[in-house]
Formats: C-alpha cells, structure tokens, sequence
C-alpha cells in the first residue's frame, strides 16, 4: 500500500490539523469529539447547516464549510459514518437559533446516526430537519443503503440549500430548497481502478487490468456491470443515458452539469469527459446554463468519474450563482 | 492502459473544448494555433503575462488564465514543449500595449521555443521579457533540462507576477516580481507511481510495490533516490530538509507553505503532509503566513507529491494575496 500516511489509524484527525492550519481564517477544528465548523462559529439567526458521513470523500464534508455552504461537517473514520455525538455537539455548534438542517447521504450508518443525533439536539431545544441525498441511479439497493445511495448530487444540495440559509430564509424554506435539488439530480459513477482503505492495506475490490465497473459507488460498492475498458465518449454515454432517463428532462430545459473525478483522475480527462457530455446534453436539447468540473466527492485515490445533472430552474440557479467562500469551492468572493 | 479518453492523438485538444464549455466567462480556446486567452482578450495597458508548456500538468498553466494572473497559455502535446508558431500568437492575443512577460519553465524545449517566439514577437514591435522558473533542488541537471527544473514555484510565480501586473507595474517591474519570487522559491518532490503518457501507453518509469522516488521531475524524469516506502513524516522531512537548506531561511522569516498533488493523491494525504510540514517549519522558527494545498502541477495521474517553500516579504504576501479569478485559483472576487 502506497500512500503518504503515517500510522492508518490516525489518517483522519492528522489530516484534519493540515487542513485547519491550512484555512485558519474559514475553519475550526474540534478535536474531541472530532468535527469542523466555521471559525467564526454559528451565524446567529441563520438556519445551520450540518452534514457529515465517512471520511476518505475529500474535499467533501469538511472542505465545504464557510460562508454560503455548510456552517459544520462530522468526518468520521474512512468510509464509515461518524457516530451520534459529534453529530450532536457539530450541530449544537451550527446552531444560531433558527434552527438545524442535517444533509445526509443515503447510507444506512449515517441515516442512522444523523437521525438520533436530531432527537438528541431536540431534546436541548434544537428544531432540526434532515434531508436525505439518494441521486445515484446505479443501483437501488447496495452494500450500504437501503434505496439509492448520495454521491456527486450532495455538493450541490451543499451550495444551494446553503446560499438559501445565507440569503435568511427559515428552516421550512431551506430544507424546501435542498428537497427541490434532491428532487432535480441524478448521478452515475465509473471506476477504473478500485480504492485502498488504509486501515484495510489492501483494495476494497479486485478489477482486471481491462475493465471498469460501471455504476460503481463511493465506497466501491458494486455498480451495475462490468464491461472492458473503453472510449472515454462510450463511457459518458453509459453513465448519462441513464442519468438523462431517470431525471426525465425534456429538451429546452436548462441544467447543471457536473463531472466528478474519484480522487486518481487527472483534471484533464475530466474536462475531455465534460467536453463529450455537453455534446450529448446538447444533441437532446437541453441547454448546459451552469457547469462544475473537478474532484468535489472523492473515493481516497480511485480512478474514474462520476456525471450528475440537476435540472435548473431560475431559482436554484440564482443560488447556485450566490456567493461562496470555503476551502473548496470559492465563487464571488 | 487505463484512461478517460479515446484517442490518444487528441487527448489536449478534446480536453481543452471541455475546458472552454466549463469555463466560458474566463476563458476562449483558439485552436489554431493552440493557446488559451482570457474571454476578454488583452486589457489594454496592462503588462501581459504568457506560459505555457508540455500538457499533463493540469490545472497548469491553462487553469491560470484569467484576472490577477495569466493572460494567456499554451499548451503543447502531452509532456512536449509548444512550438514557437502558438507561443507567438498568444504573445499577440495578450499583448495590450504594455509588452509581455513570457513565464517559462526550465526545460530545453520550453526556453528555445519561448525565445525564438520572443524574437518573432519583437519583430512585429511587441516588447518581450522572459522569466525562466527553476525551482526544483532535486537535481541540476535532468532528462529534459540543463540546470534545474521548473516546478511548484511556477504556480506561485504566475499568482504573484500577474498581481503585480494587475496593479499596473510596467514590464520591467512586473519581471523583477516574478524574478524576486524565482529568487525566493524552492521544490521538491516524491513518486509512489509513475504515469502513463497516453499515446505512450506504457508508465515512464518502473517502480516496485515497495518504493517510491525522492526529487521526481513532473515528467517523472529521475529524482536523487528510490527508498523503500516510508511513513508520511519521513517523506516530508526528505523533501523539505533540502528545500530549506537550498532557501537559506532563518528563524522569524515568513513563508507561504505549497503542497502540491502529483494527480494520483487524494486531499487528505496532502493535508497530511502539510501538517507535518508546518511542524517542521514551526521547529525552525518558520511562520507560515500564506498556504496552498491541492494538486496545482500535476503529472497526468501520478501519485506523490511535492513541497515548494516561498519566503515571504510584505509586497509578495501582499499580492499573493491579490484577488484572482481564474478556472483553478479563485480567491477575493
């Protein structure tokens, strides 16, 4: 196992430190229990934003955190979900007292946990509402879930439920947009080499060194088939005819695209993924208004990609546009 | 073979159209020949900044076309310098009567073909200066190079050279920027894998399970060593022992630590190394005042990393600090 680690069970909160030294005027650390949260602390008459699940998906959770996307992120060890208290104590921190939105990807561990960290913040006078990312249209129940699983759709629901925080609207209405962003994504995934988790020394699953795994998830979890290795235009088309199917998108409309890499891609090959996917997006009709390119939700060092579209309407695209300024993502400024 | 493209011969120009689709209120694509300008053209009066070099180091240099850096880049064929013929026409796309400043990494191919284009463009009455980044402590010699190579300090060069010519210095004071940053920045750099050239395909160097290459050049051109596979600390303190050294820094200076992404290696591992690196430089009596962490110069999908360490007076934080909105660096827009 290569990887620029020290010992396996300490990769997280070492990496955590780099990162908080690294963005001292956007972040804060809490070691213990382990969350991020802005350096500022909660904005007071703010709705919170909260989100969180298994580390080893950077820069998501943590690096979404700042003015306009999350106000705290809950990593917990590599691909497995953090557990009810610092869940609890992150929110408590978000709190400004127009209460807490918990965005959660679809995984049983973290539906779980975020669940009963909400009764427990309930329980300290804490109106909390959760909202459940499921956009992968892979596969409908897999290693971890029940029903789809949350990728590459969660960043968006991040930025635009949180330039609808950051612009005052109150709890209803932010989880009203993050469930209309949940209701407009759709997303699908490719590996072409599997992840190694640290603590494991080996990877998660075994590929030929001529084929890929279409539909693969987040964790490595099985996709929908395996097929030998192809064109870069082949493989777009495999991962947005369904994307375009399940989203149901009617020509004219306008959307977001997104192309993701898993952590091992090279920036290039994204764009050159993107550049075939508009034509794809262009020869249905529909009109690519907004775009984001880069590895935003990540699978440690996998190799592959993933495509998401969100159906845009003035709205959510006013939003998009908001100004952000977090670690990861940086815009208007 | 494993990659997202589809013919090996176009990989840069396919790549660049998704490029352009993703990003088209920064940047224009002309395709023959091949260079990259800002949407807006030239800013007439304004000293205009040109790089470029061999693909595969992505987001370099095309990612930093925009306000507050470069005005335009060329981008040759994978790891292959760009002929004088588009370093010309870039010249002229960015020159706003201000003359130009050619940032060139140190690699043969590079510093020939930007002077004959320099030449070419002092024949049609543009004034041409030229800076020649060589940052890598590595080794003084290489494949591709006679003297040292050209690195991460080109990224911080481009940032801080086109801050200064944002502000309106004129060509000889924005070359004495980029030529103070020069003097003041040093790199180094590690391999856990080689990478793949596409139309090669075949990795450009063999290196066993078990170790890995301390001062890889990003075309992954022979380091210092190959050492059996460390812990993250000891890799660290391999790579930024010699940059130290080579700096001459002393204790109470400021410094703007870089960690920078080969391609291959997730967030978390840089973050990592950077929290080990601000220890270093913490023992030494180093205040580490300005960071970036993120693959910046890449080589294709390499995994490793490097370490550039800039020295940090008021005028150059001052305009690291300026805004910057480009594809790949934004900051304070």
């Amino acid at each position: 196992m290569k990887k620029l680690i020290n010992n396996p069970q300490n990769v997280v909160l070492e990496s955590l430190r780099g990162f908080g030294r690294a963005h001292p005027s956007l972040v804060r650390i809490n070691e213990d229990p382990l969350f991020v949260c802005r350096a500022e602390g909660a904005v007071r008459g703010k709705v919170g934003l909260v989100s969180g699940g298994g580390s080893g998906h950077e820069p998501l959770h943590a690096g979404y955190v700042g003015l306009g996307m999350l106000d705290a992120a809950v990593p917990g060890a590599v691909f497995t979900s953090p557990t009810p208290e610092p869940i609890l104590e992150a929110t408590k921190a978000a709190d400004g007292g127009a209460g807490v939105l918990h965005i959660v990807k679809n995984y049983t561990g973290d539906v779980l946990n975020f669940e009963t960290a909400a009764e427990l913040a309930e329980a300290e006078d804490i109106t909390v509402r959760a909202v459940v990312v499921n956009d992968d249209v892979a596969v409908e129940d897999s290693l971890y879930t029940a029903g789809r699983r949350g990728v590459g759709g969660t960043v968006l629901v991040e930025k635009i439920a949180g330039a609808a925080a950051e612009r005052g609207d109150d709890l209803d209405a932010v989880a009203g947009v993050a469930e209309r962003v949940i209701g407009n994504v759709r997303s699908m995934g490719v590996a072409l080499t599997a992840c190694t988790v640290p603590h494991a020394g080996k990877p998660s699953f075994d590929l030929a060194e001529d084929e890929i795994e279409i539909g693969i998830g987040i964790h490595g979890e099985p996709g929908r088939h395996r097929i030998p290795m192809a064109g870069a235009d082949e493989i777009t088309e495999r991962l947005l005819t369904p994307v375009l199917e399940d989203l149901e998108v009617d020509r004219g409309e306008n959307v977001l695209l997104f192309v993701n890499g898993m952590g091992g891609t090279p920036l290039s090959e994204l764009y050159l993924v993107f550049n075939h996917a508009w034509d794809v997006l262009d020869q249905r009709g529909l009109n690519v208004t907004r775009s984001l390119v880069g590895s935003y939700i990540t699978s440690l060092e996998m190799q592959g990609a993933s495509i998401t579209v969100l159906r845009l309407d003035d709205e959510l695209a006013g939003l998009w546009d908001a100004p952000v300024d977090t670690p990861a993502l940086r815009r208007g400024i």
